[in-house]
């Protein structure tokens, strides 16, 4: 078979939800070779037009909030409901150690038996915008794969966040019941990005002091401003228990009603095109500056640097010889 | 006179301390013109090894705290040792407003007419990267100019501390007398780069606040973890009033103190030596993303843009098109 062919063969196979293919094919966008790159290119192209439209939802929560098993009830009530789960994760500490929150999948252990759930592990990275790239590209596959709902997970902290956010069409915050004092903890920029903020553990000894934490939160996004984005009464916080089940119907009728507005407001397709359009920069950036990490420009930089450390030649100087020794630099399109 | 012979000529005035000299070689670094860019980096090689040696001073602040009349009397007093002191400035909000800092000379009337000192506005640029190669130029000229002092302020707000530490040698942070809540108003990663914090304000009703203010400040610097760079009883927090010029003699030979440890351990010559490499890495890369603001390839962007936002060709495709066109880019030596 010719490789236009293994790649043909590979789509048709994702548009008819194959697990496997799917796998096999989020492993393609995953890899770092250049030849993979080309044919992971032209498998996206196949199924940039499938016409499918799955529910991006992002979650993010810091280690301890029970994130696992919000996953978990969360995504056995969508698939009761006859919905196709897919959960994707991107792990800012997988960039440095190679680890990964869903590499142990027993801490969702129903959803992972269920053959209506599609459960990946963050790919380990180098850095963030690479593992933003590649889960960008899986989600997409899960949406021509015919999933109804992509749940994308990360950890609380540092610009992770922003990434999840900027794949997402809502994007979920879960806290943890706590006292007054915590509600700095969670940093402004971030809960300006949240459509809804649930606490979870919403239950037994925490159940008071979750109510406490929720009005706090209630009134401090009361507190910023209205975005365009936001139907009245959003974004809300609420109450959740993934341990009992509570709570989680309610939060998906107020996705879905969040959802619903804004598609009728033509902002669901809007946010789509804008988050499109700052993947693409995002893209053109980092594979533009990922040419200054090849020979031979990165010796010519080393060599400059040394000079520069040594006080022999002016910083501006130094990088103007070093832009003019790319002026023809080859841009390897497998790397983009 | 051919080019090389005005450049020379302007190099060997500032060398022999002429202020309009000085003045026009900074303006000549400040454009942005392709033509002055050439003329200011063979300017700024004739200038590399002047061998002279200036004290670079970063302080930084919000509005509101004294900023100027800190300056004015820190300024004056140095003057009056016979010491020649430069102030330069880095205004983020100048990137936005075109305004600056010390725009308004008359907030420093009585350095101003000193025939030591040397005043020059914050360069107005769009954009804090631009601002901070032209400030650090500028502090490299003051140098060769023989200034022994060369105080590089900003507004406490946003990365231009940063910017501001990345150019000096010792990093002041100037703050108001405040009540204990205030304290968290400063960000860590800011604390954590000062050298010496200075309440200022410590006169009249505020002298009471002002040393509980320091006491907190110095509390929380003990709870920070070492750095390499300091001697013992460094980083640390003093009382300063500006406005009564007391603690100012103080404050300058805390600072003395701290250069000739640093120098003692070699740390001086090394922290330059970081910092000129730095500052390399951040010119090569900004010069190297200037191209994409350029045509062919700025309109080449914006059409690949518009049908990413169209849903016609995903985000990864259209990057690696678009790169693929910047293949034989020409890099352009003098914009660097």
């Amino acid at each position: 078979m010719t490789t236009q062919t293994v790649i043909q063969a590979m789509a048709d196979k994702v548009l008819a939800g194959d697990r496997r293919a799917l796998a096999q094919a989020i492993t393609l966008i995953e890899s770092g070779r250049d030849d993979h790159r080309i044919k992971a290119l032209a498998l996206l192209d196949l199924l940039q037009n499938s016409n499918r439209e799955a529910l991006r939802l992002g979650l993010s929560g810091t280690p301890g909030v029970g994130k696992s098993t919000f996953i978990e009830s969360f995504g056995m009530m969508l698939v009761a409901q006859g919905l196709k789960v897919a959960v994707l994760a991107i792990d800012p500490s997988s960039a440095r150690t190679g680890g990964s929150i869903l590499g142990d999948k027993t801490r969702m252990e129903r959803l992972t038996r269920e053959p209506n759930a599609y459960i990946r592990p963050s790919p380990s990275q180098t850095e963030l915008g690479g593992v933003a790239r590649r889960t960008r590209e899986a989600a997409m596959l899960c949406e021509a794969a015919g999933y109804d709902i992509i749940l994308i997970e990360t950890v609380g902290v540092g610009q992770s966040e922003t990434v999840v956010a900027q794949m997402c069409d809502v994007f979920t915050l879960l806290l943890a019941p706590a006292g007054g004092d915590e509600l700095q903890g969670v940093k402004r920029g971030i809960m300006e990005m949240a459509d809804l903020i649930l606490i979870n553990k919403a239950d037994g000894d925490l159940a008071a002091a979750a109510q406490r934490t929720c009005a706090d939160y209630a009134g401090a996004l009361h507190l910023l401003r209205k975005r365009a984005q936001d139907p009245d009464g959003f974004p809300k916080a609420a109450c959740v228990s993934a341990l009992q089940d509570t709570g989680l119907p309610e939060a998906w009728e107020d996705i879905q009603h969040l959802v619903t507005w804004r598609k009728s407001q033509g902002l669901f397709v809007k946010t789509r095109a804008d988050q499109a359009r700052y993947w693409f920069a995002q893209d053109i950036r980092n594979g533009f500056l990922a040419q200054l990490e090849r020979d031979p420009y990165k010796q010519k930089i080393i060599d400059l640097a040394e000079k520069v450390g040594q006080g022999d030649m002016s910083p501006s100087r130094a990088a103007q010889l070093a832009l003019a020794s790319l002026r023809s630099a080859p841009i390897n399109d497998a790397n983009t």
